[in-house]
C-alpha cells in the first residue's frame, strides 16, 4: 500500500527527535531545570537584534505586495547579488549572484542538489561521523551512501577516501565545522581532498562534485580562516543556511551556490533549478529573502557558545571522559563508557542526561552533546555527568 | 550527464514565467503603464493589516529563540489545532490538528502528497484545464498524468472521469475555484465525483485518494457555500495555502490536511511525514506558523478583485469575446480568436496584452487572463482588447 522506507521515516521520528520528545515529556514530570537535554541543535541564543529590526522595518515601510509577493524561483536577484558580493569580499573568491539559488534552508539545499545530480545507483561519499540526513536524501533518489572513515583527529582518512571513489561516485559531501564532532577542515585538508578528487575526475573522465555543507561556517571559536571551497576545487557547490549563525533555524532560509568555474556551469545551475521545481520549491520565504542583504556578516553572540564549550569540555575532561576538542559548531563528541552507544545513552537518561548516540551518524561508540543550551544547564548538568562516570568506573 | 527532464524544466521557465519576464523587459522600453501584463497569479492587493500587525507584535514581544526556532517537522501542534478548530467551525466538519502537516505552501503540499502516495507507473487524474504543475509533481515520481475533459461549464465530464479511472489510479486532484477558469465545484459536483470514486474504490479494492487543492477557497464572489471535501469523501486530502487569500504568495505557508476518516489514516499521515523529510522539508517557516492562529478567517479585500472581474468580464463580453463566467479565483478564461492559442497570445503581444495560452493547462484554444492587477490596468487595457478583437474580426 505504502512505500516502506517513507513510512518508516514518517513513523520513526529520528533518534534525535525521539530523545527531544522524551525530554519534553520528562520535563513535565520532574521540572524543566531537572532534565539536561543536550539532544537537539536548536540555537539557544537569540538572533542578533539586526534581524528583528530589519524585519520590522521591512514590514512597516515596504509595500505589502512587494515584500510578501512571489519572487522568481531562484530568489530575488538583488539579494543573490548581495550574497555574492559579501562572499567575494569575505573569502576573496569570485562567485556570482546568477549562480546562487535561495532555498528554504540547508535541508532543502541538500535535497535539491542530490536530486539534481545523483542518478539511481550512483554513489554519494560522506565522512563518518556525518549528519544523518545525507543518507535520507541519497536514498530518496535511489543513490548509495558510501562513508569514509575518520583519522584520529576526526578529519577524513585520505587513503580511505581515495579507495572509496569509484566510477559511480557523483558527489562528495562534507561539513566543516562538523556536526557531530566540531572538527574543522583546514585549508590543507581542503587542498588534499581536492587533489584526490581532481585525480579521480581525470581517471574516470567525468566530474565529481564536491558539496560543502556550511550551516556552521561562522561558528568558529578561534582564529581559524575558513577555506572557501570555490577557491580550491572547480566542480564545487556550497549549501548554506542562516539557521545557526543567525539563530533562525525555523525560518528556512539559505542558499545553494554553484561555483562559476564548474564544468558546464549553466547546465549544473539549470538542473538544480529543475530539481527544485520538481520537489515543490517555488521561492524561498520572501520576507526573509528581503532581510538577507541587511544581515550578511552578522551573527548571534557566539561568545555564549564558546563559554558553554569551554566550561563543558574542561569539566568533562577533568571528570575523565574522552572528548574530541571542537574547533567549531556547537557539538561535543564524547566516547561512550561502553561499546554500545545506544545502551550508554539509555543509562545516561537515568541521570537525566539526554545524549545522542553516534549510530545514526554512521559511527559507533560515541555520543553527541549539543551544547547550544543555557549556561545554567551546562553548570547544573556537571554533577550528573560525574555520577554517570562514577556509575561506570566505580 | 544530467537528467533531461530536470534540465528542461530548469531552462524553460514556464510559458507563464516567460511571458512575465518578457513583460518586465517590455515595461523598461515603453513604460510600466503601457504594458498590460495579465500573465501571473501574483496577488495585487495588500495583505490585510492583521498580517503585518501580528508579525510585528510577534517580533516585538515574543522570545527570539521561541519565535524563530525549529518546530517539530509537521509544525507547532497549537497552530495545527487552531486550524482544525477554525475549519470545523467554518465548514461544519470534524478534522483534527494531529493530521495536519504545515508546509511551505501549496506547491510543497502537492509535491509531498504526490511523492507520498503515487508509485512509479501509477496514475494521477486531473481535470482539464488544470494547473500545469500537477504534471511536474506526477512525473517527478514516475507517475502518469491522465486528464479528464471538461463539460460545457468547465466542470468535470463525469462520464469521461468514470472511463478514465483504472486499477492504476491512485489520486484524483481538483481545484475549486479553478485555475485557470474560475469554475466552482458545487456540493452536487463534489457528491457526484465522490460517488464515482467510491464505486471505483469498491470495484478495484483499494483507496483512490481525492486531493482538493484549495489556494483559492476564499476567493468566491457570490454567496457560494464551499463544500468541504472531508464531509463527502473519506479518502480525501486537502492542500491549502495562505498565498492567495492573504496575499502572501512569497511567504510559503500552507498545509496538508488528511481526513481523519481516511482508511489507515495513521499510515497515510506517516507516509506524508516521510515524503516531506525525503524532499527536504523540515518545518514550515516558523514566524509565519506563529502568525496563523491570528489570521484564520481573514482575507485581503476581495472586493477589489470582484470589481476587476466585473469590469473586465462585462467589457470583454461587450466587445464580443467568448469568456467563461468565473465564480471565483482571479482568472478569466477566454476563447482565443484563432485555433492556436499560442499564436493568438503572440498577436496579443503586438497590442501589449500579455495573455497566457491554455496549452500548458492541457487545453487548447483559450487564453488565461490573471486579473489580480490594478484596476487602472483593467480600465486602460480595454482599448487594446478592442483593437485585438478588431484585428481578427475586421
Amino acid at each position: 500500500m505504502f512505500d516502506k522506507k517513507m513510512l518508516d521515516i514518517g513513523y520513526s521520528q529520528s533518534t534525535i527527535r525521539d530523545l527531544y520528545t522524551y525530554g519534553l515529556a520528562r520535563k513535565k514530570v520532574i521540572g524543566d531545570d531537572n532534565v539536561y537535554d543536550f539532544s537537539i541543535g536548536n540555537p539557544s541564543i537569540p538572533a542578533p537584534s539586526v534581524v528583528n529590526e530589519t524585519l520590522i522595518k521591512l514590514l512597516s515601510e515596504e509595500d505589502s505586495v512587494k515584500i510578501h509577493g512571489y519572487t522568481v524561483s531562484p530568489g530575488n536577484i538583488d539579494v543573490r547579488d548581495s550574497i555574492a558580493t559579501y562572499l567575494n569580499k569575505t573569502y576573496n573568491t569570485a562567485v556570482i549572484g546568477k549562480y546562487i539559488f535561495l532555498t528554504c534552508g540547508a535541508a532543502a539545499s541538500l535535497a535539491i542538489v542530490t536530486k539534481a545530480l545523483v542518478f539511481p545507483n550512483e554513489e554519494v561519499i560522506v565522512f563518518a561521523p556525518h549528519f544523518p540526513e545525507y543518507r535520507t536524501y541519497t536514498e530518496a533518489v535511489g543513490g548509495k551512501l558510501v562513508t569514509v572513515n575518520p583519522d584520529p583527529d576526526f578529519l577524513p582518512d585520505f587513503i580511505d577516501l581515495e579507495n572509496k571513489i569509484t566510477n559511480k561516485t557523483k558527489i562528495v559531501i562534507y561539513d566543516s565545522p562538523n556536526n557531530p564532532t566540531g572538527a574543522f577542515y583546514t585549508e590543507e585538508t581542503i587542498k588534499k581532498m581536492s587533489d584526490i578528487l581532481s585525480k579521480k575526475e581525470k581517471e574516470y573522465g567525468h566530474p565529481i562534485y564536491l558539496v560543502s555543507d556550511e550551516p556552521y561556517r561562522e561558528l568558529l571559536y578561534g582564529n581559524e580562516k575558513y577555506p572557501f571551497v570555490t577557491n580550491y576545487y572547480c566542480n564545487s557547490i556550497v549549501c548554506y543556511s542562516f539557521s545557526k549563525s543567525l539563530s533562525l533555524p525555523g525560518e528556512r532560509i539559505g542558499y545553494i551556490l554553484v561555483n562559476p568555474k564548474c564544468e558546464d556551469v549553466e547546465d549544473v545551475y539549470a538542473v538544480i533549478c529543475g530539481a527544485a521545481s520538481m520537489l515543490g520549491y517555488i521561492c524561498a520565504p520572501a520576507l526573509f529573502q528581503n532581510m538577507v542583504p541587511y544581515v550578511l556578516g552578522h551573527t548571534s553572540n557566539l561568545e555564549e557558545y564558546k563559554k558553554n564549550k569551554d566550561t563543558l569540555y574542561n569539566a568533562l575532561k577533568e571528570i575523565g571522559y574522552d572528548v574530541i576538542y571542537p574547533t567549531g559548531a556547537f557539538y561535543l563528541f564524547m566516547k561512550a563508557l561502553e561499546e554500545d552507544a545506544e545502551a550508554f545513552s539509555e543509562v545516561a537518561k537515568k541521570f537525566e542526561l539526554l545524549l545522542v548516540p553516534s549510530d545514526p551518524f554512521s559511527y559507533k561508540g560515541y555520543i553527541r552533546i549539543a551544547y547550544c543550551v543555557s549556561y545554567k544547564q551546562i553548570v547544573n548538568s556537571l554533577p550528573a555527568f560525574k555520577k554517570l562516570y562514577d556509575y561506570y568506573k566505580k
